[in-house]
């Protein structure tokens, strides 16, 4: 029989001998292998019955090759483990020269595995930062099937570009070189695969709405694209984004869903990869002992995770968060980069990790945002001047989502669009949802990368993603 | 408190009076409103008391607009349903005015609603529809995840173009119309985005292997996408694969994985989904009516997905399936369009239709093809001449599911790179896996749309994605 080293660590096992298949992480004392599957963070360590063992055999036991392992498992007499295993035979599956193989039982550095991404997840690290990234994407599934709402595929490519959420990718069949050309000189999309100009999504939004005004409850997982020249540590030009958008839900309706919806899939990863984030708590640990003392983290990972779960999301509308801003310490002694001057201020990065981090101390849901610096599509309040709008802020990360009520008024709507000059008949189909039984409806964008961030306490989000688009980098 | 139609009809409600928010789907007599909110295919009475309520707002009640009702639910007289509700209330949220609503309450045309699909999940058929897409995505998950698989977004930009799977589409940042151009006139890709060329992907296969290498067993589930013009009702621009890859595991265990991957799928949506199933089984009945006999399916939709879950996959080799359709009848007499004459042909669709609906009459898994008919990175066989691929062929819709084991072995791999021509320099990292710790895997590919029309009768692809990218096509 054979087993995953998750079940040889965690399971009752009785038939002897077993099998087992895995890489060798290290090889020590010509004896001791610890021995990886991916099914866990943890390894088992294989003991070699060195003296009745080839020689030329104990040399292909390197850093980096697999092998195939049968023996028994015993309680094991060294410390760090309750058992291993007594090895019988064992074969090497595929070498490992350790003279070139780039995983080195030793520390990389961030930089080094992100040009090895193929091979990172080798490494205790990017393997305990992708198992939270797969189970934090099931959590979300799992959340959504168990409160009724649907998932729906939008689509990647589109025609429309009236969303303007940020720079959009091109998507084209044609002959970039010689492309066909109209007769003013201009290029012929007509002739194109879709037979218009078409771009890579920057949100699913639209259609999630058009879904939700039918279904009800719906929401979208998949890919986004920003063509921004953004090479920062908190940026991508694809990225995950989870979409949920409910009928008959105003702004109250979505902030509680938000928040319950972060509680149970933060909640789901502290129950399922404790392991997993008790490496990545460490590992941030010892990172952040580099760091200056103001700058290290006040909570520990699963901490701060927990703090989360634990506590309510303090909602503030912006007015009220305007008003702390511009009486606090950092802008009257003018310690911001951007000081709070009036009502109408778009708020930086700045003024939120103050709002949560120093004044709140937790997360935070700023609402009814000035309807001037929001997307066109956001309800307008009887107020005039403002929109339903919700930011959610983390401490560390800053924003984490981003929603609104819509606006269900089609009058309302088609004057906002021509104000800011979208044309109608680009979103024929999206007036359409508040002319034929239009409803109030509302729905939040979550980047799920910052999730990731958030959960496993990796500063850069290249390092949540298997392989990372950014500007001038494509590779794999 | 307010209920969804499916917690009404479904649960125990003892609390009244009670709301309810939905869409009039017909309203009939001055008095029955047959309400949806989209969380069932069923529709709930609501029992207007027209006497008493004004003639105006009965005049809005019309197909397609948006109420808010208030009553009592109680035990129907009526035919057709066990309870409904006496209503107390009604509000009209969103009118839709019955001249220029699309959605009338009588049969559309499949091709009408695809040119309103914004507004076609507000049909019963296409709500199923996409709630059994929504069911299947979650069986999907849950049972990778049950099995011990991550989940992986492999990349949907990609720099490589190395797979071969289909004609690929463009990404690019640069002006289209005044592209930066190199020395010799070509365009100068350093200078995009990315700073190269790069596609859509058409799989996210060579990176799944990255990752089963790694973390042992992975899968992926995004969307894929193929450039080719053809205007068929059995393909899409962009659709959505899955992609299991797992390390140590052969052809024979990759067979057994496709098999119970798929039983335990299409048995979640029995347990899950009978009430969608139910209609799009009767819708598929009175469609088939309008058909010559000859061309009806010999079984009821629930039946032929009970027959999948139900019974063993039959595993045939090419070999074997090439000397049935030899001497075949079809063959003989000449009906095929492609007359099987020798080992090596590659089999069309007709043959894979004949083996399962005719000869075996079950899905059938063709397995050890020609290498030169199959992909670069299939296993060689000791042969020499068969490569480990095998193919699912399921009745109705034939090729299901392709997969294969994968070529481990370094310098075979190298040899068949070079025949095709196919450069090392692009495929550097997916060589890698080859050179450190290589191992036997195995993996398959399924098209999720394929699926789902297998599940719900669908005839046309285009009918079973929210908004299909076709040539011409990118509209929504």
């Amino acid at each position: 029989m054979t087993y995953s080293v998750s079940q040889l660590l965690t399971q009752d096992i009785t038939l002897q001998p077993l099998e087992i298949k895995g890489w060798v992480r290290t090889f020590r004392a010509n004896r001791f292998i610890a021995l990886n599957d991916g099914s866990t963070i943890n390894n088992i360590q294989c003991v070699v019955d060195f003296e009745n063992t080839d020689e030329a055999l104990l040399k292909r036991i390197t850093t980096g090759s697999a092998v195939h392992i049968k023996g028994n498992l015993v309680k094991s007499q060294g410390k760090g483990q309750n058992v291993e295993i007594q090895v019988t035979s064992i074969e090497i599956l595929g070498d490992s020269d350790p003279d070139e193989y780039p995983i080195q039982p030793r520390k990389h550095g961030f930089e080094f595995l992100r040009k090895n991404a193929h091979l990172r997840t080798r490494t205790s690290t990017f393997s305990a930062v992708m198992r939270l990234r797969s189970s934090l994407s099931f959590a979300i599934h799992k959340y959504f099937n168990e409160n009724g709402f649907y998932y729906m595929h939008t689509p990647i490519v589109t025609g429309s570009d009236a969303e303007g959420a940020g720079e959009m990718f091109k998507v084209s069949a044609l002959d970039a070189k010689n492309p066909p050309l109209t007769k003013d000189g201009d290029i012929d999309y007509s002739q194109d695969f879709f037979g218009k100009e078409t771009n890579l999504t920057v949100s699913g939004q639209l259609e999630a709405e058009t879904y939700a005004m039918s279904l009800g409850k719906v929401y979208t997982f998949g890919p986004t694209f920003r063509a921004e020249n953004s090479n920062t540590s908190r940026h991508l030009a694809e990225f995950w984004m989870i979409e949920p958008e409910v009928a008959f839900m105003d702004l109250a309706g979505n902030m509680d869903l938000a928040e319950n919806f972060m509680k149970s899939v933060l909640s789901y990863v502290l129950e399922h990869n404790r392991e997993d984030l008790e490496f990545l708590e460490k590992r941030l640990l010892d990172e952040e002992k580099t760091k200056p003392q103001a700058e290290r983290s006040e909570m520990s990972l699963i901490d701060k995770i927990k703090f989360v779960v634990d506590n309510n999301f303090k909602r503030v509308s912006y007015t009220e968060a305007i008003d702390i801003l511009k009486n606090s310490k950092p802008n009257k002694k003018k310690k911001f980069k951007y000081i709070i001057e009036e009502w109408g201020a778009d708020l930086q990065s700045e003024h939120e990790r103050f709002l949560v981090e120093k004044h709140f101390k937790c997360p935070v849901i700023l609402f009814d945002y000035p309807a001037n610096i929001k997307a066109f599509y956001m309800r307008l309040n009887e107020d005039g001047k403002t929109v339903r709008a919700m930011d959610i802020l983390f401490p560390g990360i800053g924003e984490m989502v981003g929603g609104s009520q819509r606006e269900e008024r089609l009058d309302v709507l088609k004057e906002k669009m021509k104000a800011l000059d979208i044309d109608e008949k680009e979103l024929w189909w999206y007036l359409d949802l508040r002319k034929y039984g239009t409803a109030v409806h509302s729905g939040f964008g979550l980047g799920f990368e910052r999730l990731v961030m958030f959960a496993t306490g990796m500063g850069n989000i290249r390092d949540v993603i298997p392989y990372p688009r950014t500007p001038q980098n494509a590779e794999f």
